[in-house]
């Protein structure tokens, strides 16, 4: 078997396995009340920067809802909101699920949304049906996800995993120049207390998190659940050209420094760089290029690109950015272009814990699920929290052709509850299997990945 | 002899003519005046985009000081503010000399500016010396010269020659989606009535128009004077990309469609077109480049580019255009990106009066200034007033490596006021040989070009 819709109405495939619950009408009518959260007038799909008041208002609803369930909620310095229910033992540490809430401009529904979904579908059930758990069980939304306002991603999940501090919260700006404490601030969350905001890795068992794949490999192989393995690292560039601006008419072509020609060949040459053999597995991509002054009757006189460079080969990934600024360098100096070379981010692949790998496919085999195991070419923030505890990440399906941040990014509802039904049996069995005697599985850096 | 300085102290170079004793103390005072009037906050260089209220204010201050002088004034319902000095004989047609007063995006002080002082200070001198001329001579301030907002260039110069009309302005529409039309009415300017400002070739005896190189031609020369014998044509072009907007970490570079790929294709294919041996001296340019959603983690899903293609061969500028679309879309259709094209503005070259150019030319050597006969690869209003009468243009060097349409686009006051000199000159010669028994110089379309 392969493709599990998990349905009230179909649920042969899940006779091995109890199944929670997981209600299609419910999580379609959170993914609309998250999806209309959008910037009004900002085109189509949904705006939902990071530390905006739209964030907020996402969080606001997460918060009220977890609290309207009876349990209890709070906002850490870092502006997530965390959600916990005790456990029935006391002084276990928590195992925790969750996402993001933040959207990249113009993006989709469901990124992030159907794991903080995943979450409060599953506090709704276990409390409405009283499931017990040993180990506090933390639903979290993490904050400030996406870079695609400050470059940096994953920054609320940095700053409670310590690899984000408040330097760096003065250093990373947006486009209008805003630092991401000032964004904060905005929004009323207190840069100068986000140490606070970091955890304690004995306070914490495990995470798991659920994402939509932001890939078409599940749905070619018709697979309903992925399970990570590895998470790209992604190195971030901004590069600066200048040119000289100049009139397209009175200058001849042999006397022109024109930045965004400068521009197209290190966009060409970067996508020849991941796509050589010695790179098979690098993803390369130049997402924004702003040119200035941007007037059709005048040589561009000054270009700014963004480079994401992905890879789950950490050296490879630094390689490749090496290659791509040498050869961006070179580009300029042929064509008078004077190149500047600014790291926005640079985050490691992380390899993620086999035990809990293992307990994810335990889950999906015993609901009668048929799973791959896989990389994930996105940043997630699973990524950082595996600097605290073992986490593991589940993948439901995207379809369009796996089509991510953008308007037609979709997850069809029984895929999403198939997905649900795999996140809460592999939370099921972490509770059950995670105690103080089980040794190697809760050390912090387990080697056994 | 090459570089004239004609200040009053050294006018040893222009004994064989009179001077009108144009002033570089006046000429500065005029440039920083109009230079001052530019958006705030709008960062480096002028930005006094046509149909602004800053555009307004710059047409109010020349309407204002011409008022002073005791001329006519009055604005056409284009926007075109002129003021008029009646001749000493009844009945002539008009001379005319003038330029425009809108800037491009992030601009300099010179372009168009440098005309319209040009007549401001020849009219204040004529005054002040009560110097006499048979026919009614007009000093003209041009609206909407540049094609930065709409795309298509010359516009207020195209209504009066009855180029463009009432639909046009409904077609053109700005980055925002604003019509032409809609522009001119929040400056209460009434497109309605656009067809009342066309001119009557009847009422026009000449045109003379004095403007800055924007090329290096004349300085790396070290000539002061330019005299104009053909004008660019001009087609423009915008290319709008579909791709498949994805995630970057997502998406292997084999099931990408990058919008911004085939951009950087369709920059790189522009420019070996312009260079290639069979179109020596066609000059493609692509200005502007806007990628959405423009996201550091989205591979870009759009892409539209604006092309200006200038030549001063007609046939090989629409050649030019048809190759440049036929590559577009064969570089699309490799990357499974669709490929839509809009023509935004055609204008044929313009071959400007040979008896004009002639009575420039004995103007500058008159005044014992060299010059150079070269053709202008910008578009001007002249090339539009060229349909209603017959037209030359005075072209000065531009400074720093001919930079224009950039905050450093510089020509000095000196250069400025020998150029004043040529075109008072010339005035002067067209005023004094026009006459109703000249035939052929009078006659609209003279074929002698």
């Amino acid at each position: 078997m392969t493709r599990g819709s998990v349905s009230q109405n179909d649920c042969r495939q899940l006779e091995r396995s109890p199944l929670i619950g997981a209600e299609t009408a419910s999580i379609e009518d959170l993914i609309a009340q998250f999806g209309h959260l959008s910037e009004p007038d900002s085109g189509p799909g949904v705006t939902r920067l990071a530390h905006t008041p739209l964030e907020r208002r996402a969080h606001e609803l997460f918060a009220d809802r977890m609290r309207a369930l009876g349990l209890t909620v709070w906002a850490d310095a870092a502006g997530n909101t965390i959600a916990e229910v005790a456990g029935t033992e006391l002084g276990l540490p928590a195992i925790g699920t969750g996402s993001h809430l933040d959207s990249v401009p113009h993006g989709g529904r469901y990124d992030g949304i159907a794991g903080v979904v995943a979450a409060m579908e599953i506090a709704r059930l276990k409390t409405e049906k009283k499931i017990e758990h040993r180990h506090p069980l933390r639903f979290i939304a993490f904050a400030n996800e996406e870079g695609a306002r400050f470059g940096q991603a994953c920054i609320g999940s940095r700053i409670v995993a310590g690899l984000t501090t408040r330097t760096d919260l003065d250093r990373l700006t947006d486009a209008n120049g805003v630092t991401v404490a000032e964004a904060m601030s905005t929004v009323g969350i207190h840069p100068a207390l986000v140490s606070e905001a970091q955890w304690v890795p004995d306070h914490w068992a495990g995470f798991l998190e659920l994402h939509i794949e932001q890939g078409s490999v599940l749905t070619s192989l018709d697979i309903p659940i992925g399970v990570v393995d590895l998470i790209s690292g992604s190195t971030r560039l901004q590069l600066t050209l200048h040119g000289r601006a100049a009139h397209t008419g009175g200058t001849p072509m042999h006397l022109r420094a024109d930045a965004l020609a400068a521009a197209a060949e290190i966009v060409l040459q970067a996508e020849a760089l991941a796509t050589d053999t010695r790179h098979r597995g690098t993803r390369i991509t130049v997402g924004k290029l702003d040119v200035e002054p941007g007037s059709i009757t005048t040589i561009p006189g000054k270009c700014t690109l963004a480079v994401d460079i992905r890879d789950v080969d950490s050296d490879r990934q630094r390689e490749s950015a090496a290659e791509l600024i040498a050869a961006a360098q070179a580009i300029g100096s042929d064509r008078g272009v004077t190149v500047d070379v600014e790291l926005l981010a640079d985050a490691s692949p992380a390899i993620l814990s086999a035990w809990v790998r293992d307990e994810i496919i335990g889950a999906a085999s015993g609901l009668g699920l048929s799973y791959r195991v896989m990389p994930s070419g996105a940043s997630h923030d699973s990524q950082m929290i595996s600097h605290i505890c073992p986490v593991g990440m589940v993948f439901v399906p995207s379809q369009n052709y796996g089509v991510s941040h953008a308007p037609d990014e979709y997850t069809t509802a029984p895929d999403l509850a198939a997905g649900i039904e795999v996140l809460a049996s592999a939370l099921r069995a972490l509770d059950q299997t995670l105690n103080p005697s089980n040794g190697p599985k809760r050390v912090e850096g387990d080697n056994d990945d």
